[in-house]
């Protein structure tokens, strides 16, 4: 397997990147292909690295570009030469921390999306009371049809049952209140396209039921999914935080903190976005897989290992599958 | 001073609703009109309360009712007495816990809105790593247009100067990210309008934002809004849990913890949305608060509170102040 890693996307590129990958490559056993500044990149590989291989791109895709400058004015861009080696054969799987939008732009129009998918959605897992759930789409689409998130839904059904082996996941939708009638026309009607889906659809879902790990899937409007996705960050941030303030308060508390060091370490590492490492980019026809914009090595790393189960257990072909099947009816 | 309560209202009422009323009327020296079913009220209050009315009314409306019941099948409900009371100048503010679309629906159709306002928004204070903040709206209007949300930053400002004080509050639009293009359509009109408006906008915040208390003022639709706060809420008891998990594991972590108690005591009671008791429905013309319809005494006795200085520092007034002046230019 060769995974092409964007080694300049993200606020910690190339180092974090590239340390990442080369790790990487070391715990999986699969071969990297680094897109960038060749002369970036280089000294940072170690001299005994295995199976690294780097293909040279001068432009970088910043944070500030816009999206669309992966296929315009940054063709040349790492972003830009990792799609188009995706597209092309050269790899099973696309691994960036860099511009979201670019991402989307590129996976969409260089990648493409697979027959019959309207659109592509990120899907990052969180961690809940229970266990952990698929958020789709977390951003992609600000704007959303009922059509799209029955897609989605179909999507994340397929995908986390595919990578994390759950049966007949429960999928909610993210909505301001339990009951059928609430939110927005556009979230009424796709309430409806989700019931008479076949999926096991548990409902509305509010935000305060995500954390509680009510269901597997929850399906969003990448608007409110990204307010869902940033606040969970945010708030766990907050906690942790103020945490420490009691934890360093004197000396007794910080005797009584290292007591409790694994505990609250375990919980650091449970809420921590790094562990998981990256969302695919659900809908595109080859795998994309997006890392946080502050991704460090362990980001990478993890991402890269999510994007192998991923392409092992062809979640695409199995989307496809049921995009082909739902079209037959 | 005299306060409306809404004995019926919320999943405790009517034994916590009274039992806040009842020690808010001790602690706050004010008059308590409790509207609800005389016989089941009745015995709940102790022979030395002073300053309690009851008001009888028979119907009650439950979380299930559609909002519309308290202007038409259930005109006899606690709830609709509540507001019409407050509508004749029977009282002062409402506070409630009852069904927020029954609270929406009687306050904009009872109590009826500020002239010049468009939409009445629900206006909850959260706590942030620096202070707090406040969030409008909060679930009032699943739609939106961007001259609501210019009117709940307005609006959102002057409350929060007037209860909390705060000079010149920071104004931020809850958004998908960043930077000025970000979110749908109307987002991106909503900013315009807010970037030349005479407030102290502060641009678009992410939900992670939020919690670091980056904004005294978080403007945002009501459906995502609805998603931020009770993201929130429910992040905040994932880590509670998950805290009381690690504090509970053997003998050593539980001695631990009773070192840590009153810090840990301290960040439940600044998490917990009893503590602040209820949000104002902003933009009616007389006070009306909803506390959580999981509200117990203390929440109840806070939001009379609320409402006590809501009512003494004119916020009514101040809004309608401004909408004026608006109007004017």
């Amino acid at each position: 397997m060769r995974i092409i890693v964007d080694a300049m996307g993200g606020d910690n590129a190339p180092n974090e990147i590239v340390a990442g990958a080369v790790s990487a490559a070391k715990k999986y056993g699969v071969e990297i292909l680094l897109v960038g500044r060749e002369d970036a990149i280089k000294p940072l590989i170690p001299q005994d690295a295995k199976g690294i291989t780097i293909m040279n791109a001068e432009q970088v895709i910043t944070m500030e570009d816009d999206p669309m400058s992966v296929l315009k004015s940054k063709k040349d861009s790492s972003m830009a030469y990792a799609f188009r080696a995706l597209r092309d054969g050269e790899g099973d799987a696309v691994v960036t921390a860099g511009n979201s939008g670019a991402v989307l732009a590129g996976g969409t129009m260089i990648v493409k999306r697979i027959k019959g998918i309207r659109r592509a959605a990120f899907a990052p897992i969180m961690p809940t009371m229970t266990g952990e759930t698929l958020l789709i789409d977390s951003g992609a689409n600000a704007e959303c049809t009922p059509e799209y998130l029955l897609q989605f839904a179909t999507m994340g059904t397929h995908y986390i049952k595919a990578v994390r082996g759950v049966e007949n996941p429960k999928v909610g939708l993210l909505n301001n209140g339990a009951e059928e009638h609430k939110g927005t026309p556009m979230h009424q009607e796709a309430y409806k396209l989700l019931a008479s889906a076949p999926i096991n659809f548990a409902g509305n879902v509010e935000g305060r039921d995500v954390p509680e790990g009510k269901v597997d899937v929850v399906v969003a409007d990448g608007f409110s999914g990204n307010v869902l996705l940033k606040t969970f960050e945010g708030v766990g941030k907050f906690f942790l935080k103020e945490l420490k303030i009691i934890f360093g308060k004197n000396l007794f508390t910080k005797l009584a903190t290292l007591i409790l060091m694994s505990g609250v370490k375990a919980l650091k590492k449970k809420t921590d976005h790094n562990e998981v490492g990256g969302a695919p980019l659900l809908g595109v026809s080859k795998p994309v897989f997006k890392a946080h914009g502050s991704a460090i090595a362990r980001t990478i790393e993890n991402a890269i290992g999510q994007a192998i189960i991923y392409v092992e257990q062809d979640v695409i072909g199995k989307i496809t599958e049921s995009i082909v099947s739902e079209e037959k009816e």
